[in-house]
């Protein structure tokens, strides 16, 4: 189903001979109407590669007819001629549907420095686009897979008014090698939307689920999450449960990036309670999923609490270090800063753990989902480019 | 020579029981004057082990008559009880060298949250203090090891006025498993000077030296430097040129903590040069210091300048990404936020890398030390306490 679910969509995913494998790494999304309202967020890291520039400036146009995404080669650190790139891809798309390329979206992914071969990624435009079909949502999420080991899509639906669809893929998130953890999402709707509403809606929910996601805290030149609707349900819904529909699908697969989060052995859920403020919570959240020591730890299967007080140490979220606690997997090994309950219940067989950490200090709670820090990991990041 | 080499102080390194080879594990640092001036800077964790909460306190006071460290367990995160502890510690020494236990400075390095064995300690303080002596400076730097595969030892002298010295040990950190990475460094000097001097000196020295050596980005809960003058040179230096002494001595051993960071293969200098401020310059190269996905590159062996790149790009640093240059060992791998010259020159086979990034935002600059992340490094941290 993935970005095809909702009506008014086509998608594609082609093999244009970018990655060695002959797999596919070009993939189109092309929005029918008759809305094609859009909004789309994008890395915070200031070297953003040449699809980012360019997605950019169409994404506050308001409006995208089409995406086209490749994997094998992430078009980054590639200057002026890159950024070329990027736009002759926008102008090849838009000449195949006869439509403006200032509403074409490009994103990439795979290794940075190096300047994609135009003239097949050219040829997989065209192909892509005479390809696109309402049944090439699978295709076209298999096409942006970098070493994802299965295709992420998601979708919901809602009763409200006539109904309408969310549908989403997904690939990539930190510790995905190769690359540069680059993670791209498209997500269609058919519901009515302002471009506001889905500037505003795509901000909230990719806040609470993408952006709650960190494996390796490292930043990607070419993160990309766009949201297209069609309005092809004719209903228009209310912007809370419309928000609402469409965080569900983002933290859907946001799950699934860290699933299957290669060179991972454990997927961990790291729980703020008590705290003063959302903001507070994600600040300890994202310090303790950050901390090299707790993820070593967590990959030996060990419930070491002291890491993880010492990474909220680190932190200015308010709390007294004194009152703090932390359960591993429902085992509150930590009570008031020191030695809580028997560490040897804490199991840490399975994949999935959940780290709580209770600040005493408030009522806000937050959710960041890392991964352990394995010797797979850098086996992976190691070598890859060599 | 060790903390020994300036005149006025003694010092042991007694094996008490504590860690269960048998090495030693409790050293004493005794200033016998004429003057005790003294400073200390501490951990910014806000997590802090019992033995730093008390120290800091010892410290405001600007006089230290001795320094009592136990390797073996950390005393962190232990409540009221492991206060008590430390306290109880700076007693015995007090009462062993008949003076004020308010000045004897505490600092421990182990495991986190479990207690010490309290009377094993103990007696170990008492042999520390009576077998202190002008030759024990190499005993007490061996005591402080953890993993430390050798003791670090270091000391300069200068030839102004009559004459003094600057001795120093220290033990640990950040990849330096067992525990959080904790350390601890002891700067003796026969130099006369205030208290206030040796705040001064010791900030400065600090803030160049150890505070740029960036393993893991993980802050223990017991990093402890602390500087102790006994004036028994005659010398009162210019403070400047002590600083400079200070520096040159804390330099010395910083380097020497990442070149024996066990779990290590490489040790990396990150030059940011070019740099609007020193402060950004800092900023940039801590980022990169903190590159998961950078540090696995150059255990590869990798010269992977996009992650270089993508690293300082999520700093608030001034540059501007298409003036971006990055040097790996003396080769320009990266021009102009893009392609520079051939790769495959920047040879990464001998342990020492230095990695060049110039920000082409002013003249300002600074190095911050760092390692590899290796399939050792997540080895040693995530089985120790299991």
């Amino acid at each position: 189903m993935s970005v095809t679910a909702p009506l008014g969509f086509r998608a594609a995913g082609v093999n244009a001979g970018l990655k060695p494998n002959g797999a596919r790494d070009v993939a189109a999304v092309i929005n029918d109407g008759p809305s094609r309202s859009a909004a789309a967020v994008f890395t915070r890291n200031r070297v953003k590669a040449a699809p980012v520039l360019w997605s950019e400036q169409v994404a506050k146009g308001g409006q995208v007819r089409a995406i086209i995404l490749n994997s094998g080669g992430a078009n980054a650190c590639t200057g002026a001629p890159g950024f070329q790139d990027t736009h002759t891809t926008a102008e090849r798309a838009g000449a195949a549907l006869d439509d403006s390329p200032g509403e074409v979206l490009v994103c990439s992914t795979g290794l940075i420095g190096e300047r994609l071969a135009m003239p097949e990624l050219l040829a997989g435009v065209d192909n892509a686009v005479a390809a696109a079909a309402r049944d090439g949502g699978l295709d076209a999420a298999d096409a942006i897979r970098t070493t994802d080991s299965v295709a992420k899509i998601a979708f919901r639906r809602s009763t409200a008014g006539s109904g309408y669809t969310v549908g989403a893929m997904a690939k990539g998130a930190g510790m995905l090698a190769p690359s540069l953890a680059t993670m791209l999402s498209v997500v269609t709707t058919d519901a009515e939307l302002t471009p506001e509403q889905c500037d505003r809606a795509l901000r909230a929910a990719t806040g609470r689920t993408f952006d709650r996601v960190d494996a390796d805290g490292c930043l990607s030149t070419n993160d990309t999450v766009a949201l297209m609707s069609s309005g092809a349900s004719g209903t228009a819904p209310d912007e809370e449960e419309f928000t609402a529909l469409l965080t569900e699908v983002c933290g859907d697969l946001a799950r699934q990036l860290i699933a299957d989060a290669e060179g991972a052995s454990k997927s961990i859920a790291i729980e703020v309670v008590g705290a003063a403020s959302e903001d507070d919570a994600v600040t300890a959240a994202r310090a303790v999923a950050r901390s090299a020591l707790f993820k070593c730890a967590i990959y030996g299967q060990d419930p070491n609490w002291g890491r993880v007080l010492a990474a909220v140490g680190t932190t200015d979220a308010t709390f007294q270090p004194d009152e703090l606690n932390v359960a591993i997997n429902g085992v509150w090994v930590c009570r008031r800063g020191a030695l809580g309950d028997d560490r040897s219940k804490a199991d840490l067989g399975a994949r999935e753990v959940t780290v709580t950490v209770d600040l005493s200090a408030g009522s806000a709670a937050a959710t960041v989902w890392t991964t352990d820090l394995t010797v797979e990991y850098v086996h992976e990041n190691s070598a890859y480019s060599s």
